[in-house]
């Protein structure tokens, strides 16, 4: 049977639970740790080895992407741009109450309007909000296609789609930008997990 | 420095991670504690001395509540049917994905309609959704009244108020029923915790 979480001598003497007492449990403060970038960049992929790794390392993580959001929370939802805004806006609420939980929660969407992540930005605590740019250029994604999306926005059969007849507005300054396009996931995620360490998100008190 | 639930020496051999990993990391099963019951029950206190009683035991949990759902996630709904509705729609998705996360998340809404809280359990897994019937008779909460809403209510000032002038559908097969009438919140705790000890929910394996 594995180590398990559990740290029976913990005690509170507040009614409420807070952030300190909560990272105090879990070893780690909580964050959002937001990804983004074109489609076919490595987000998704990244995201599932960046949770496995932090899961490994004992801490508390999810991954939310389209998978597990837009089949449910946002089944109401299509693609129009009114929607797609609202797309983001109840992920970034959502991606708040896993930070608020104390989880390192990573996003996988391309949300690719500077606006909408910096409003998500504006309503998280300072440094809960870590901006990554999955980077990797427009002629790499394209040749990856690993949905076909990118073949098919050519011939007309998808439209607005980000980087085709959609802008990508790539973040300006990013918390951090990892190259998703030369090297590969296992070197992605050891860049995010370095900066976590560096900036004592891994440490149980501030 | 307070025992950490790192648990450097677990590994995993699949790319995805599955519930029986996350249950293995963090040493219980997740679900959704859903709390039912009138306004002035003592749903958000049970709630909240849950999550403190439950981070002391190493597990990961939340509550989410009026207080951190209405004023982000659903500030864009008012309390019309239709909207109340929506609200408890998304606070049920929400809390599937803490619940998929592996934490034991606890909800705190009057959540009065028998049909939106089965459509909640029909969207879990078998074992994820915990229906607790918080329990008080309409008299000792009207007395109790903490936020004077009865009072309004009854004067006419606020329209549709469970209880009042709108129904309360209490549970006809809840999991749980807790009688917050008679005894303190730490009874009420202490009666939902041992349902989930003996249930094994606090086993780290199935």
């Amino acid at each position: 049977m594995a180590e398990t979480p559990k740290a029976e001598n913990l005690t509170w003497h507040r009614g409420e639970i807070g952030a300190g007492d909560r990272r105090k449990a879990y070893g780690h403060r909580g964050a959002v740790l937001w990804l983004t970038g074109l489609s076919g960049s490595g987000k998704s992929t990244l995201a599932h080895r960046l949770e496995r790794k932090l899961l490994e390392r004992g801490c508390v993580t999810y991954v939310l992407d389209g998978d597990n959001v837009r089949h449910g929370l946002n089944a109401d939802l299509g693609f129009a741009p009114d929607e797609r805004k609202e797309n983001i806006r109840r992920v970034g609420h959502v991606a708040r109450l896993f930070a608020d939980s104390g989880a390192l929660v990573i996003t996988a969407f391309i949300s690719p309007y500077r606006a909408d992540r910096d409003q998500i930005r504006a309503m998280l605590p300072e440094g809960d909000f870590v901006e990554i740019h999955v980077a990797a250029d427009l002629a790499t994604c394209e040749e990856r296609d690993p949905k076909g999306l990118y073949a098919k926005a050519r011939a007309g059969e998808i439209k607005g789609f980000t980087g085709i007849d959609a802008p990508y507005e790539a973040p300006e300054t990013p918390e951090l930008k990892v190259d998703t396009g030369s090297q590969d996931v296992d070197g992605s995620a050891g860049d995010v997990l370095a900066w976590l360490e560096e900036r004592g998100y891994f440490d149980a008190e501030d």
